[in-house]
């Protein structure tokens, strides 16, 4: 938790003792009454905060003072096979930390439907993953979330004149480090399949979307492994990081 | 599991119904008699197994058939600054399937001492990361592994004409998707500071060692998916995916 992430209506009221962001300042960062430390606004500015009170409630009182808004997230969109949810967690936590703009959690022709039924989906528990990862990435911008639409749906809804490439172990021809780029596209798209692989419909519907097939090289990686490292080879390529 | 990792030793008997390749074998993969599954020889060839008996005692009895040798790992080592033992195994994994030749992790100005001791490493637990991930990538071949030595020794052990780079979120002047690399360097160290970071004294023993400092942008990314993103972008800059 390097920035504490608070909604704008919880600024002007003290942290409950329940509140896992006053349990770290107490614990973790150990503050005392006149102590900063570093908050943001979801989706708005960072700014600090000043202890103002330490309750013997548990409680912590502080004061905002609120300075810039961070850069927006990267115009990058992830378009995922829905996978098991100890899967999800870690790419939803991972790749706002990475500063994607958006992740799409999609059903595939060898979706698992019951991974869409997850309460990871239905209790909003997913929305936590992105505030952890924004607190670790020091932003306070979080990506827009989509889980269980149709992989076609998806795809017809991304931005229109981006790069568009989708990994694939089995028919890509090009990797995705050697692949020649467009020096700055508007906005990209990158697609995982699922941990079962696209079917040939999926493929269908990327090739038909304009996208392209590329790999990793041969080794084999984990959904979330490959999430990260795809990811950070784009950021990198297109001078996104 | 996509590749069944077994010792040499291991060939010319029965896998015993405790073992969790016997227990994949006959519960994931669902393999009858006569059926065929994926094996390799730790640090030797890949082939396949076929299953011969299948006692009631729950062991598989199988016969191998090897074939080539996977090839050599990249000339990648990479200098960790121990981290909590959760961390290590993540990092352990993660960086195996991702095929990097060696991981060091290193005692450092702000480690904490009480990593070192952990049972991950006096127990001989680092290993089984390291074929869960071997496994996961479809390889034979396992990093050289060491733990809890002083940087200034890793550093001096090093292959002697490779790049050298070291994440630092502090004093970095340049990003490693940015900096001019040498087109095919011998080998290429890469260091990565533990969870407090460098302190002076570890920057000033890898400047003496030649280490450029570089950033991943200014997100703070944990150290498991610095690894990653640091690996792959490396990687993939150098033709070693």
């Amino acid at each position: 938790m390097n920035l504490l992430l608070l909604r704008r209506d919880e600024l002007d009221r003290a942290l409950p003792a329940a509140d896992p962001r006053a349990r770290h300042l107490r614990t973790v960062l150990r503050r005392a009454i006149g102590d900063d430390f570093d908050l943001g606004v979801i989706d708005g500015p960072r700014g600090k905060g000043r202890v103002t009170a330490l309750p013997e409630d548990g409680s912590v009182a502080f004061a905002a003072t609120l300075s810039a808004e961070p850069p927006p997230l990267a115009p990058l969109q992830l378009v995922i096979g829905l996978p098991r949810p100890q899967t999800a967690r870690k790419i939803l936590q991972e790749c706002t930390a990475l500063g994607v703009g958006a992740l799409h959690f999609v059903a595939t022709g060898r979706a698992e439907p019951g991974y869409a039924q997850s309460t990871l989906w239905s209790s909003g528990e997913w929305r936590e993953h992105l505030v952890e990862g924004a607190q670790q990435a020091f932003c306070t911008r979080l990506p827009a979330v989509t889980s269980g639409r149709p992989l076609a749906a998806v795809l017809a809804d991304l931005h229109a004149d981006g790069l568009r490439l989708a990994l694939d172990n089995y028919e890509a021809a090009a990797g995705l480090a050697e692949l020649a780029l467009p020096a700055a596209p508007a906005a990209a798209g990158l697609a995982l399949g699922p941990e079962r692989g696209w079917d040939a419909g999926d493929r269908a519907a990327l090739r038909a979307a304009g996208f392209t097939l590329v790999h990793l090289g041969p080794r084999v990686l984990r959904l979330e492994t490959a999430a990260v490292a795809a990811v950070a080879i784009l950021k990198a390529r297109l001078g996104w990081l």
